[in-house]
């Protein structure tokens, strides 16, 4: 740059910022990532991945097979907020501060020109926490988000039953929700998927048996993954459901 | 084999079965097909997919690329129903026998030894023609099903909103139901997709002028592909919608 006299002014070098990619990873099996997600993470320079305190990170976990040696990875350690109700404006607040630390991370890399891969579980759309960070990050740095096969795809597929037939409507329900409103939307629905399952497995196994679907409900854990479990919910014996897990009912529409 | 006396008799050699893969291309660019689906296509000796009567295939488009020369090509060209209400029995009746016909041409080659890579949109499980295959082909030879990137996870990813937040509720919706159903389910609804648009487009856009839901609705057009197109419902001046189209409503709930 000159000044108005031809004298050299010293400034910062221009960096175009690098691109933060948010990318789904697909189900489990790392060979249901697209092949524009393999590319992307094979190629990253820094990668960044949610995690919860003293856990190892379950995107992390898919990629790892992939990761260049020498990548930056950047953990984002969620806050402990099971002491804290959802409907407390604390939880928010918490959460809040916690997703604009992580954004304030990965803006130094790509302010810096880095291109940044956020690593995401299923498809980053859907119920994925890289949401957070993508409604905040694009005012700053160009942000490209990569569609993966939701998780709920990876379970239905290892049911071995479709999902939906002819004019079924599929409703998908976070198991967060309370119990009525669990059984209200089960009794009106054709196919169902209930994600977020953990410690709503009781309250879910209620809601379906009180919607008379007990019958119907499959329990899928890891699936597409290693430790692939399939049973009806009604078998199963206890109430423990891991991360990867999900309670399906398939439609019944026709079936010429 | 030997006959009681030591005798050898003739037969056909034991041929084990070749496999039948229903393998999902994901949302349309060749990109976002799985690192699986890419390898089954590219090694595929025998390719199904469907298509309407005079028209190229949609699943053949996305996988063209790498199919390799030599390939033994079966198009499935769906009979002619738009004459037969789909409620008349001479519409399941009419496809019945098409996906019986399908099978046989299907088995034809698994049974002699030669594994099938059938091309499917989007995710087999979720609304595909596949689905009336697999449960009949099962039956008889072995049937893998590779999940794919639905095509609503690739439309909801061009709008660049997400699909679902917090505790938001997602229905897919096919575009096939009545008004009054679609209204109804619509107005109950946190996040909507609504998929089969094609010459229901007119209804389904009544019916979300009736929930209230007009100024919300985004339509998108092939999603992840060359001409991809996104608006607000609202905006578009006609009616015409292409198979690659759908409408959705992102939800609305809980950003910390």
């Amino acid at each position: 740059m000159q000044g108005y006299n031809g004298s050299t002014i010293k400034e910062p070098p221009m960096t175009a910022p690098g691109t933060v990619y948010g990318v789904g990873l697909g189900p489990g099996d790392p060979d249901l990532m697209s092949v524009k997600a393999a590319r992307l993470v094979r190629t990253a320079g820094v990668v960044a991945y949610f995690c919860k305190a003293g856990s190892r990170s379950n995107a992390r976990g898919i990629a790892a097979g992939l990761l260049a040696p020498g990548a930056v990875e950047i953990g984002m350690e969620y806050p402990v907020t099971t002491e804290i109700a959802v409907a407390d404006p604390a939880y928010n607040a918490a959460l809040r501060g916690f997703y604009e630390t992580c954004v304030a991370r990965l803006l130094e890399h790509a302010e810096g020109g880095r291109d940044v891969i956020v690593l995401c579980e299923g498809d980053p759309f859907l119920y994925g926490s890289f949401m957070h960070l993508y409604t905040r990050l694009r005012e700053h740095v160009p942000v490209v988000v990569v569609p993966g096969i939701p998780g709920m795809s990876g379970c239905w597929t290892a049911t071995g039953q479709p999902i939906t037939w002819g004019d079924d409507v599929l409703t998908v329900l976070p198991g967060t929700l309370d119990e009525q409103t669990l059984t209200d939307r089960m009794g009106r629905a054709d196919a169902i998927v209930v994600m977020k399952l953990g410690r709503n497995l009781p309250k879910v196994r209620r809601a379906m048996a009180a919607a008379g679907l007990l019958d119907r409900a499959l329990y899928v854990e890891r699936g597409t993954m290693a430790g692939e479990t399939v049973m009806r919910l009604a078998d199963k014996p206890d109430d423990s459901a891991p991360y990867f897990s999900m309670v399906l009912v398939p439609g019944e529409g026709r079936r010429p």
